[in-house]
């Protein structure tokens, strides 16, 4: 599109330009009117979708780059994550960035149709990586671990519809952190939801809110609702659309095309409004028809364990228990989680509305087993935060603080007074940078004082080393603080000393 | 396979139903028998080729996935890149993982046939990025960025065969470093090397000799060898295998392959023996034949320029102007670099031998000029660190030396000495990661004393904070030593302090 548009542009211009020599009498009326129909031709093309005949200068649809103010934000924000995820003693793992297709079938249900597949081109079939679970659970079966607690950060792909103002991409990055191993019940969940409580925190976007639920409740809950076990999992793919769309939508699919009876949905519409704590969780043990279900009863034993353990870390009051919730992909198969950022829409409303998930994760106790030969499973559960989002408030964040951010870490320039001292500007910059100095110079024999100076000002370098003829004579070099403007002669052995002195404590 | 493997099994299933038929009298011995035949088909196929039938637990072909220790190597090996990438004063950018396949068209030559392009699934066709420096370029051109200095880490991906032994893969990081912008001759050139030359010594992995040369001086010298104009980027692809392959295999290919005159290779032959120093420059710039080409003259003025600004950062001694360096990709169109460590192949040889490049750049003025659409140029230079090949030398040398590497900086593990402690350790342990303390915990609700000890010694934990009963009515917190076992009262409010205090400063 972007081609069509800047031949339109174009277009425009030189009928601006026949225009101009129509008034003058150096144009026909037929000149012009024939350069009217090209107009709606290009026009015309615009409308219909993807007719691109040359080269379109853009990254690929969902995708983009990051530019070093933008790589500033980015790294503050994976600063503060990946101090949480050690701070809970997590080590670090990498996977390759896409798997043999086979490696991720069947595991993501519904949006399996999501996935980036590579081309035939000899050889292996390779998809790329949709998720970091998947990959994760594929690499503890090979290796045959069954304790570890990773992190991993890393870009995940799906052919999803992008939204890249409300920060959805289809390239975007997840920072996993999760915990395999055999442990007593909802020691390590409550970790998870901890670490996404201490993250949200830390980062300082606002309130937020951390939904929980458990597929043995929803599961529970749809057999007493009348679902056949067959549509278990459709059904909770449909549940999981109720963030974005009304009930009045989701029953319609259940019904319309899931094929449930309008009886079992308007039941399961009645549990899934349900929210709230502790006593949420007493009130559904003792509901006539939940606590008959065995898989809803240790879901609800558990969902109580763990809002224990969640009071004792002094987070209960940012966890919301919530049968709404439902997740999308197949894999989990205990407790579940999802956390909104809250943002008052409007200052007239009272209540806070959703600004869209920023992290989620659960329990998977059956992924590794579909990858160990002999079926042993690991059990685990972990949490993704997603920092597309988060990103994308922080840097509104910044550009509505006018803070100036810089993206070099430069401490000072080497710069010269007068012409014909590129020799000793390179010699001393040489000497600065095998001493840890970060330290630049312009990229010109002779350059002007006041474009080195200007230089600084433009990228924020503090300190501008500055040698001249007389400097040179007397072994000193001029040192200039940028902002204040006041300049010291410096001996040329104090030098180094000197601009970490100024520089290395700001 | 996969797909072979679900045929057969359902050939199975069929075959089962049509025995269980025949049983009953309702299907014939014939189609029983025609089932078997189609049966044994299935088999074999599945029995050709890799022999797989069932699901395999691997990578793809040239990929790996990083473990916790290989991480924390790969760390140490990041920050000694990204210190000395700031250290010159370079911002960093992010660019995605795939590119519109058209951006990669083109820019490669003879090396395109090994880049990666997705499945067309609808929509754009897209490919893996073969390098960093042409999305580089392609973000210089849509972004109309003339000047910048940056870094950018990131993924790249090969269709080559790999060899992994040797640290060549299908999925490797380029560590690249690039210079844009319209500046006096080979001052940004020099710096290129001069990080080279940072990076390799900081690293500390041995000696090193950095080759370069000039796309300007190998046009000139073929075209002094008689070499045709359209021969000289294949005829420069061959010159460039001479690391790998000998002359005569070299030669071989020029006459045999690329239609070259013996007489042209042999000429060729004469000048790609030669490297040195300043004086070789001196002796080309006075070559009877070499010195009447304008372009081999203003490369050779060029690289005595390059050699003087070398010598002033006093890297000279490791950089050999050698003609035999070609570098294969298309778009250099001045300084090319090449890094190769060298190593004492065996110690009663004298000579050391290369063991492969571990880094490569120079100059590619055109490239940014391709994408833009009025073909505006920004001359670039830079240079890329290859660090699987020195990852690989790093990680023989950690195992060699039997270090112990940690892969989390748990400060600090939290224990029971007694049970029904669990609640105690999880407000402590909470406590403990609100004041910044990286801690851990057991997730058993009654670990033994025992097993938490040993969990320390084993992850290298260098403290014990033990709650116990005795401990809980005294206010205090028992700190543990692991290294010395010394076994110490705190009291509760000072525990964060101690714990700092023993922990931070190692």
């Amino acid at each position: 599109m972007a081609d069509e548009a800047a031949e339109l542009e174009e277009a425009l211009r030189r009928q601006a330009d026949t225009v101009r020599r129509l008034k003058q009498g150096k144009a026909s009326p037929e000149e012009v009117a024939e350069q009217v129909a090209k107009l709606l031709e290009l026009k015309a093309q615009l409308g219909t979708d993807e007719g691109k005949h040359k080269f379109v200068l853009k990254t690929p649809k969902g995708t983009r780059d990051y530019n070093p103010k933008q790589m500033a934000i980015r790294e503050k924000v994976f600063d503060i994550i990946i101090g949480t995820f050690k701070r809970h003693g997590a080590e670090v793992i990498d996977t390759p960035v896409f798997e043999l297709k086979e490696t991720l079938t069947g595991k993501y249900g519904e949006d399996s149709k999501l996935i980036y597949d590579l081309k035939d081109q000899g050889g292996e079939l390779l998809s790329l990586r949709y998720d970091l679970t998947v990959p994760f659970a594929r690499y503890l079966a090979m290796n045959k671990i069954t304790n570890i607690k990773r992190y991993h950060i890393a870009k995940v792909y799906r052919r999803d519809n992008p939204a890249m103002t409300r920060g959805r991409y289809r390239e975007f990055y997840q920072c996993d952190f999760d915990i395999a191993g055999q442990f007593d019940p909802m020691i390590p969940d409550a970790e998870c939801l901890k670490i996404v409580h201490e993250i949200l925190s830390g980062l300082q976007i606002g309130d937020f809110l951390i939904k929980v639920n458990d597929r043995r409740i929803l599961d529970g809950m749809f057999a007493v609702c009348g679902v056949p076990d067959s549509k278990f999992r459709t059904i909770c793919s449909t549940v999981d659309k109720l963030d974005k769309a009304t009930w009045e939508d989701v029953k319609s699919e259940m019904v319309g095309e899931k094929g449930l009876s309008p009886e079992a949905a308007d039941r399961i519409g009645e549990y899934v409004q349900l929210h709230g704590g502790l006593g949420l969780i007493e009130q559904l043990l003792q509901d006539p028809k939940l606590s008959q279900n065995k898989l809803a009863r240790e879901g609800l034993g558990d969902m109580k364990l763990l809002f224990e353990y969640l009071t004792l870390f002094g987070i209960a009051d940012k966890i919301s228990f919530d049968l709404s919730l439902a997740r999308g992909l197949d894999y989990y198969t205990g407790v579940i989680y999802e956390a909104i950022l809250l943002q008052p829409q409007n200052p007239h409303k009272e209540e806070p509305v959703s600004v869209g998930s920023v992290a989620g994760g659960g329990r998977y106790d059956g992924l590794v087993g579909m990858f160990d030969p002999k079926g042993r499973k690991v059990p685990c559960v972990g949490v993704s935060i997603g920092i597309e989002r988060i990103f994308s408030i922080m840097e509104q964040k910044v550009e509505a603080s006018e803070e100036k951010i810089r993206t070099t870490e430069t401490q000072v320039l080497v710069a010269a007074a007068q012409k014909k001292l590129l020799e000793e500007r390179l010699k001393l910059i040489s000497e600065l940078w095998d001493s840890g100095i970060k330290a630049e110079m312009l990229y010109k024999k002779n350059p002007k004082l006041l474009n080195q100076l200007q230089y600084c000002e433009d990228n924020g370098i503090p300190l501008v080393a500055i040698v001249g003829e007389q400097e040179l004579k007397d072994g000193v070099v001029k040192l200039r603080v940028v902002a204040t403007r006041e300049e010291v002669d410096v001996r040329r052995e104090n030098l180094i000393e000197e601009i970490k002195r100024r520089t290395c404590h700001p």
